[in-house]
């Protein structure tokens, strides 16, 4: 039927449905008024970066004329902030894990409450690249952990239940394509590496503890390209598995800007 | 000698070190004039709190006569800020231990580059209260994971090394002695667990994926219990440890709200 669906059999018997964290509610907002159409969801880390996509989008879509210039729809929040353009939905997730599996819970929910129908979700920003040339972009077939396994352990009352993380592949495909009809667009398609850290988990050499030497980080990033890894970041995992059993078409897509 | 210690031998021999999430830096910034006399740093989820603390710091302070407000000093970026009012900073960590590792991480080389000593760090938020008054304070004596267990497994190239996450125990028992001179401030000392996820991890009923009953939850909330656990929140574990390894006398201290 192309509907979110949400996986939760105690939804239905909830009265009101509190988003917590978007400041929006079934009982406050009319949500499929306000999201019914919706048709793209765009998310990144960084709150000022997903406004400014907004505002590219309203351009790209001939909405700019308008003279509106895109609000956050979770001001009363400071958690997330959500803007729109036409059919676009922008969100931020902030860093790691955690952070964007709450937004996750909340924007299927969401999603699902508007009844919206063939929702594609892609995941934009920056990442680190790996073995590729500066400013190329990666769009991430699968998601792999720090031991380069496709898959996301979610710790579920203290007991660890493993989660696919693979990403829709027509959707990287038609990605590729686009990127082909832009000249000096370098874009390929890889495994992308979640971690749980930024500096330990990730090798760098300049955070407040560092306990391995040059030569040990490049070992593991040579392993790790060997895998078929292309990028790092820290949200993939988690954003495949939600994405995947709740039935939004998710693709990440990310570039190495250094 | 009570200075901050960062466990990086590649530190050294760095010539500029970029706290790049904060927007600081060794180069761009005299972090010694900026923050040498700074021995207190708050820290807790969000940035409107964060700030609403350090004004209310600065008024406690009698700092606010002198009619200026607070201001963030990462403004240049959006990913965390931080405040100060006299000798304390105040700064925002988003959700989420590798949301508060990275702020950690950057915050500890500030520390240490600005020479500070003798340096308190105090989280201070929100939690979910386990058994205890609506409104009680829990101060952590020690952080705890999902399995009840007072370690933190960080990921340091692939491997996973298990760290310590106890945290300082005169530092506690300071912070109770003051909550009883404040009346009606149900204050208590225990465990705190630190979970990667909101929804499924900490037992919730309403998000987009629940898989157990109203009883599982029920049956493994009271394990935690029985085990010490008074309050649930997703930071302190890499808090207790990243703080205990550098050398920052640290505590977590967090309202139990409903």
């Amino acid at each position: 039927s192309g509907l979110v669906l949400v996986k939760n059999p105690h939804l239905d018997l909830m009265e009101e449905d509190v988003l917590y964290h978007l400041d929006l509610g079934t009982k406050t907002h009319n949500l499929p008024a306000m999201f019914g159409d919706i048709k793209f969801v765009c998310v990144g880390g960084s709150p000022r970066r997903m406004r400014a996509f907004a505002q590219f989008m309203q351009q790209e879509l001939g909405l700019a004329g308008t003279g509106e210039d895109v609000s956050d729809i979770c001001a009363g929040s400071d958690r997330y902030a959500m803007y729109r353009a036409g059919p676009v939905l922008s969100i931020s997730h902030g860093m790691g894990i955690p952070s964007i599996s709450i937004m996750l819970h909340e924007l299927i929910k969401l999603l699902h409450h508007a009844r919206c129908r063939d929702v594609t979700i892609i995941r934009i920003g920056t990442s680190g690249g790996l073995g590729i040339e500066a400013g190329s972009v990666v769009i991430t077939d699968t998601a792999v952990d720090s031991s380069f396994q496709p898959r996301f352990e979610q710790v579920v009352l203290g007991d660890v239940v493993v989660r696919s993380t693979q990403l829709d592949k027509d959707l990287a495909e038609e990605l590729l394509a686009c990127s082909r009809d832009i000249p000096d667009f370098p874009t390929l398609i890889g495994h992308t590496m979640c971690t749980y850290d930024f500096y330990e988990g990730q090798g760098r050499l300049d955070g407040a503890l560092c306990s391995f030497s040059s030569e040990k980080k490049l070992e593991y990033l040579r392993k790790a390209y060997d895998a078929g890894v292309r990028n790092i970041e820290m949200e993939s995992t988690a954003f495949a598995a939600l994405c995947g059993l709740c039935g939004l078409k998710g693709e990440c897509c990310r570039s190495h800007l250094h």
